[in-house]
Parts: structure tokens; sequence; C-alpha cells
């Protein structure tokens, strides 16, 4: 069985955000597979997708902290800078962190481990909205 | 035809390590197949999944002391802390690297390039046995 | 439906290239599916593939340019180093960049946001050409 939509992320503030409830709520589908993978692809360059930590908000915090010291906005450098500070780092991020993810599915759900929940990078100040294609591959 | 299960690896130091051949030893399925997909899965968020050099051990050293030095654990930012110094950058390490891996099936094996394998990055110092999910699709 | 096929990417000098047309030209099977996945992966540890930028070449000249500022061949802890200085950093770009990807495949072509393109990443500078294997799935 294949599936596949385009959910599209409201605006968020730069920094990382859990979406995986918003991901799996989307998708009745996947309650209906007893094995198979689901891909999440966002459709843009200036932002990112990653799993790690669902629990304490201090490891996002710490990411973005991180991520914002060692991929700086002012090197010199820098030739694509006309959109400002945030645009080349932006780049640089989305593909350190990667901008798709492929999910083990089982049993009607996603198979992650405890901890594991899928994160929005936004990198931008003002991103606006993201669209993620989601393909869904079971049975 | 879909195969998934669960391969435990034992726990094992700070460091990168091959796990090819066990990767491969757990899945007699792969065998039968003449293309297809084999997607793993760390159920964790301080250890790391990827490809890279399966010769010379040195690589992976100096992988290993390339991210040491510049994902370190004293930064002054960090809040999420309490775990050690080894917990936040081992987050990091997981996203930077990456937790997940698609790997293409062929042939009845792994289509890897001659000098590729699957390494597993311990990032915690006693980070324990690591769960892998994999998912093998194809026919 | 399962497709499978290597291209052989001639040689290219170091940096980023964009090879999202030549990907899809090689592909004609692309053309005749609905919904589906394509996956790439380069049989190499020393190059990498991403997703990033397709219109403004200076966003991928920036990407070399920090990479090659962060990831340095010249760190005192390397031992690989028998190759040249330009070997140990290509293992740890192809790490932290990532040699394979999945992309989602929607109406007979790659459902890619309007900016996105494959790049291939070259971290030698003799890197000669490169094997990437593609497997198509989908109906």
């Amino acid at each position: 069985m294949w599936k596949q939509d385009t959910l599209e992320l409201r605006p968020r503030k730069r920094g990382f955000h859990l979406i995986t409830s918003e991901v799996i709520d989307f998708l009745p589908e996947l309650r209906k597979l007893k094995v198979g993978l689901l891909h999440l692809q966002l459709l843009h360059t200036s932002a990112s997708l990653t799993l790690n930590e669902n629990a304490d908000p201090d490891v996002r915090h710490d990411m973005e902290a991180f991520i914002n010291d060692r991929i700086p906005g002012n090197l010199p450098y820098f030739r694509h800078t006309l959109e400002g500070d945030d645009d080349m780092p932006a780049h640089i991020k989305a593909s350190f962190l990667g901008t798709e993810l492929t999910l083990a599915v089982r049993n009607g759900g996603l198979a992650t481990g405890t901890w594991q929940g899928i994160w929005l990078g936004e990198h931008r100040d003002h991103g606006g909205s993201r669209r993620l294609m989601l393909t869904l591959n079971g049975e």
C-alpha cells in the first residue's frame, strides 16, 4: 500500500520543534500497517528534519545554541548574503542535519525508540509555513 | 516481501565500530532478494549510524578524535548537563551523523561499494546495548 | 515496480555539483510512476550527496568554503594521512553530509521543492568518476 500527501506545517520561530504527533495524526493510514516505512521530505532548503530527544526541551535549546555558535552568519567568505545573516547558515544547517528521514513503521505506528521524536529545525528568522511531503509504503 | 526485526547490539565503548557483518548475518532473508532496500534505524538519540570506510581503523579513530574536538561537552551555553559531559554532545553527534540509513540491496546482499561499511557511533561513555530496527523490502 | 541501476558520474573537481537532471534523465521509468520513492547511494566514502539549493551557485561556493574552513586537513590528531591532506576531511564530510538520500516520487517525477536540487559533494582533489546506485520503487 502506498499513500502520499503533503502536510503544511504552520510557521514556527527559529529553533527546533517536536512534530511527531502532528505527523502521526495527519496519517490515519499508518494505523492499518503491520510493517512498512514512512518517508518524510521537507520541500525546503533552509529548514531540517532530524530524530532526537522527545522529552527535555533543554536538548532542543542546546542544539540550537550549538549550531548558531558553530555555523554563524557573518563568515568573511560568504557570498550568498543578500537575504540576510540567517540565510547561508540555514542552507548549511539543512545539509548537515538533513531534510529527509525514513522511519520504520510497525503494528500501526512509528517504531521509534522511547525517547525519539521528529524534530523540525527552523533555521530562518521568518521561515513561514513549511511543506512536508509524506510517503507511506507497507502492508 | 517485507521483513522486520530488531537486532540487539552488545555494549561497545565510546567510538566508531564496524557492524556490517553483524547486520548481514542477522538477516538471512537478504540472500533471497534480487533488488530491494534495507532500512536501519537506531532506537536511541545518543548513538549514530553512518556509512564510511571499512578498512583502515585509523579512519574511525580520526573521526572520533574530530567529533570530540569539535563537539565538546563543556560549552557554557549547555543546559542539558545533569547526565554528564558526554550527554549533550552525544545528542548533537546523533543528529549530525544521523540515526537511520537506507541501503540498496542487490543480488542477495548489500550493494555497498568496495570500501563502504556500516558504522555504529557510540557517543556515550557507558551507552549499554543498542537496539537497531531493521526493515527489509524487496523482491 | 522495482528498478535498479548504477549511474557513472564523470569526474568533477572538488566542490559541490548539481546532478538532478542527470539522475532524472538516467531513469525513464520514473515517468511511469504515480507514487514512489527513489533511493540514491554513492558507492564511495569520500564524496557526499545532499539536497540543497538549485539556483544561486554562490550557495555551493559558500558550503564548500565553510566545510574546508571547519573540516581542515592538517589536524594534529589525524593518523589517516598517507593519501594526502584532502583524504581524512573527505571521509568526515561524507559522514556529516551523508552518502545516501531517499526522495519522494510523484506523478512521474521527483517531488522536490521548487528550490531543491541534488548535490554531489566531491571532497577529494582528484576523486575520479563516482558510481551512484539508484533504486526506484513505486506504482
